[in-house]
């Protein structure tokens, strides 16, 4: 199984997902908290680019069943119920309903990723999962990680590396790029200790910085759920 | 010290570099072959892009000054005395002589991170001494990889790790991005066995394809020289 890790959405060309299943990686916090979402019960997650397309979703009869959450630079958007901090939605606030989410990255990741094959949803949450289904299907991946700013960033090189470690637990032989090779090894130095290393990121350090600490506990938490999800037409619900 | 660590020459902006001190890094082998010529005596190292330039400045009554190298996919190119192998430029070679130098990657990042206060030509071999000159300057500093066919390289993402090791060392206060965070970790996994770790990386597969494991070795020695070579006026000298 051949396995390429792409730091940032910003280079991936759309061309290398092509035939092959696209992992969507974005760890603070877009992929932890729309898989969080689906555990507590959410029917689908809607990601969304823009703050005028999640409004054009929250409207008509069916409002009720819509829950509006994102964030730009962090914090919640004005007018919106929710941000983008997975402890936010909990059973009570998404069971049974729709999230429509806006974010800045992440949102971009999914959509580039969307010729793949299959499109799924990771973080460090859900690595185990993601790595058991992989392992299940036998195709080619490509990694995509949302990256910060157009660069690489430590959470989503950490997540990549669980899904390589995992994969490699289940006996799979792996052809990795460089990029996959250097994650394996990042993932292992720091495995005992994720939620430090990501204290030490610069998206982590900003989360810290507007009060939002606990949000790095919940996303370093390693296979937290055994959960697949999945975009397809827009929409993320679990396999 | 701020430093900032760039995967691939492609994903460089220019400006980034701007009142900063740029270091250019290409394992394999670019950087570590300027690096051993100079070592070798050679007067200055052109970096050229095309075959075509590099041939325009093998005339004149300066012919015999000069010594023609380069590569094409790893090979020596017809008609040029050498190769791109650390191991072709002895002191026999190119001592007191001009070395006229071709390479697919590692001379666009040097040619891009011209904007910088001073560019600096590094790679493990010379990793400890561009540390202590860099520790001496106290400028901002960007870390430019050459990567591979614009993809991170795992060799490159050592000697980066390798410079912030030793940067360390000096007692420098280091502020630094997530590539350089990671890359840190990569090369304190390996220092005891970066010859085996190269050997892994894409690059290194196909250099043992070709048949030059040797150079790999080679490439991997850790400060095997003090020097802290200068690209400027298209030409690298040793400072």
């Amino acid at each position: 199984m051949k396995i390429e890790v792409v730091p940032t959405w910003q280079s991936l060309n759309p061309r290398q997902v092509e035939g092959r299943v696209g992992v969507v990686i974005d760890v603070l916090r877009a992929t932890t908290t729309i898989t969080a979402a689906l555990a507590n019960g959410c029917r689908a997650v809607c990601p969304v680019s823009t703050i005028r397309e999640a409004r054009s979703l929250y409207a008509g009869p069916a409002k009720k069943e819509i829950v509006l959450g994102g964030e730009r630079k962090g914090e919640r958007i004005p007018g919106f119920a929710h941000g983008n901090s997975p402890l936010e939605y909990t059973r009570d606030v998404v069971a049974g309903r729709v999230l429509v989410l806006t974010t800045s990255n992440g949102t971009k990741a999914l959509r580039k990723s969307a010729p793949a094959v299959d499109v799924i949803v990771m973080a460090l949450v859900n690595a185990g999962a993601v790595a058991g289904y992989l392992a299940g299907q036998q195709r080619d991946v490509v990694v995509v990680c949302a990256g910060t700013k157009g660069s690489l960033s430590l959470e989503d090189t950490l997540a990549a590396g669980a899904l390589l470690d995992a994969l490699e637990q289940t006996g799979v032989k792996i052809a990795a790029n460089d990029l996959a090779l250097a994650a394996v090894q990042v993932f292992r130095v720091n495995r005992g200790n994720l939620k430090e290393a990501i204290s030490r990121s610069i998206n982590g350090r900003n989360l810290i910085r507007i009060n939002h600490e606990t949000d790095i506990s919940f996303c370093a938490s390693l296979d937290r759920f055994a959960l697949v999800p999945v975009f397809a037409n827009g929409r993320v619900t679990s396999r």
